[in-house]
């Protein structure tokens, strides 16, 4: 039978783990596709470097576009990342009829929508498993396990660096510094983490998940965003006393089809199936209106996982080669996008401040809330232990954005308020 | 556009569940599938019984076959239950060219190879998501999520009934009577319990899993079955205080292409993912070679999270109508199946003995233990509250099931030993 033929963009960690599993599982991916699948090309930064698995060098090219032109390859799997330079690659792969399979998550969120315009022009596949959550086939699963269904709520753990750091932080009562040292020591962290303690990546992975769940094409900017550079160790503290785990989760919801989406550091209740997902380990809860509460869970990130999941779309791209349907089964969100506005965005909410250490203060603190109707779950004020201000610990009941918005706002020129010190949405169920 | 015409077998619980998401997200489905979808014909067991959906009476009938043999119909729901009528109905369905969706597991189980074979000659499609673990898309995750991959392991909590027991057992000390008279009024228990109990339910769901895991047919017999009739809420105790929780788990594994697959009481690690999982939850626990750990986690029974199963694959069998590509996608186990022989099969086991109380005994134990080569893990013996015999706890090291059977064969017989209280499988990891 005669061979399909794939041409690899990127040999790092995911492109090797592509090599291994294609090399090692070709009796078992052959069975399955019918015929032989062999990795004809690969784009590399140097041709010269020292990897440890077998393959041809003759292979290796430093030139992205000679894999793409080559008229013999039939897929394209575009591991490099990148993302305008990458997306000349790929929509010029489209142009040329070669079908796509990317694990790139930042070039999906940012140019999804045109890519998959351009896929279906051209009756090609683009699949994206391994771009949100490594080895958990979540993509499929919003796209053909709840296809029936209509998704109310995701919720997600989606960024492995951070979770690991939060986990830390919470087992060993470490500070935020020496955890993200000791991640970025163990590889778990980039040198330059801003992209993923500041919530971005998993804001990009956010965008593709809301997208898919709610059918409409989510962009970025419709993302809220808050990282985790600025919790502490006292932050955990008070949330473990409470009940909580502290977690990074974009939550992304719909309403009477009114969406809204945000990552954020978020108190989860301990019993939550989400609250014990811990370490670099991802997890995903989607919430459907029929299915009723479920999650999926696994390895976020790592060669061999995310793997996993390029192989499993380019062996679905082959098994649709062979039947002739590639590009005819693409999604294309076909739902309006609306935007729920803040007043309708409702939810708990922790609140630590700290404030001045003399009668009337709480009163003064409560009128607030009570003046733009949020109204409180439970109120704490102790004196701090460090200097002579007291804190106050406040949880309120699930109030409007909006009007939390006008309490933060308000207490920034409370005179009697040092300090706001923390703010994390609360989820409790 | 043309609507599709779908015939339903069976309005129960899960057909109830099927009418309703077919007409409340009709606009959605429609979107998805480019045609409307009705509900043409519906075999019913009494066409006047009054029922909270709105279905004209006109489409009813007690005729199955009425259904099967009404020329305009594209695709047979089944979801009335049964198993050799209702393979003669699905078999003679698909005879005519019909698609097929069933959430029937005792049917799969039993027939699969046969109702899939007769698909594959007829192109047609036969979608089964709904017969395992209710509105988790499990089967969809292991036949395309994990296309990729070699499963080494597949751990279930795939019946909620016995799950309930457990739980409500283990986070109130009651009693396994007490409990399942309780479940039976809940509606969670069947008045007669036999099949959920003693485990085959459960069997036939591993049955299942098995063969699409392993990519092999895996019949019912191969799976061997210990249901939870036995666990008393001393056993249950004695999990816990050791760290565990106790779960009825179907165990699949696969090693060198050899497999095994059991359903039996589990002692199974608190941290453990599976361990959380309480009520009538399911979830699944699959360990791929290469994605590792993952697990899937949802509700595994009731009307609409199984409806949302059924209807999803019924949305699949739809695409490709449209497409005409049905049945060219049948997945066929295509390796030949391989049982792991009793002395490969390696495990940890607990067991729990009432001894003689005198002198010699436990070494006389543990001496038996010692001549099969069981390595034991820790030992505890203590005297019993409640009578004059001493109790002794034992958990082994992995040991192959073989020399641990021939341990318990030895014990029979063995004077001092008044009985064999407990035996468990432990998972430690």
């Amino acid at each position: 039978m005669k061979p399909v033929k794939v041409g690899l963009l990127g040999l790092g960690t995911v492109g090797t783990g592509v090599v291994r599993i294609v090399q090692g599982n070709q009796e078992d991916l052959s069975s399955q596709v019918g015929s032989p699948i062999t990795i004809e090309k690969v784009a590399v930064r140097s041709v010269d470097k020292v990897r440890n698995i077998d393959i041809d060098p003759a292979r290796l090219t430093t030139d992205p576009w000679e894999v793409i032109r080559d008229p013999d390859i039939d897929v394209i799997v575009e591991v490099m990342g990148g993302i305008d330079l990458t997306r000349e690659y790929i929509l010029e792969a489209l142009e040329r009829g070669k079908h796509v399979v990317t694990a790139n998550k930042d070039l999906m969120a940012l140019h999804g929508s045109a890519i998959l315009a351009k896929a279906q022009e051209k009756q090609c596949d683009v699949f994206y498993e391994a771009s949100v959550a490594g080895g958990i086939p979540i993509i499929r699963t919003l796209i053909e396990g709840f296809s029936s269904d209509r998704i109310v709520k995701i919720m997600g753990i989606v960024n492995g660096t951070t979770n690991y750091i939060l986990s830390k932080m919470s087992q060993e009562g470490a500070s935020y510094e020496d955890v993200l040292k000791e991640a970025q020591e163990l590889g778990y962290a980039e040198s330059d983490p801003t992209s993923d303690v500041e919530g971005l990546d998993a804001a990009r992975k956010m965008a593709i998940l809301g997208t898919l769940g709610f059918r409409t094409n989510v962009e970025l900017s419709d993302v809220t965003v808050q990282g985790i550079s600025s919790v502490t160790k006292e932050d955990i503290n008070y949330a473990k006393n409470l009940g909580y785990e502290m977690k990074l989760l974009g939550i992304a919801t719909s309403q009477n089809d009114h969406i809204t989406i945000s990552v954020q550091p978020t108190m989860i209740r301990k019993n939550h199936p989400l609250a014990s997902v811990n370490g670099v380990f991802n997890a995903v809860y989607v919430h459907g209106e029929s299915v009723g509460e479920t999650m999926f869970y696994g390895a976020g990130a790592g060669e061999l996982p995310t793997a996993t999941s390029v192989v499993a779309d380019l062996i679905a791209i082959i098994k649709n080669l062979k039947l002739g349907v590639n590009g005819l089964k693409a999604i294309v969100p076909y739902k309006q996008k609306k935007l729920q506005s803040d007043d309708q965005v409702m939810y708990k909410n922790f609140i630590l401040l700290h404030v001045d250490d003399k009668a009337g203060v709480l009163a003064q603190i409560t009128q607030v809330f009570a003046e733009y109707n949020v109204s409180l779950a439970s109120v704490v004020q102790q004196p701090n232990a460090t200097n002579p201000d007291a804190e106050i610990v406040i949880i309120t009941h699930r109030a409007s954005k909006a009007s939390f918005d006008r309490v933060l706002q308000y207490f920034e020129n409370l005179d009697v308020i040092q300090r706001i010190k923390s703010v994390y949405r609360v989820e409790d169920i």
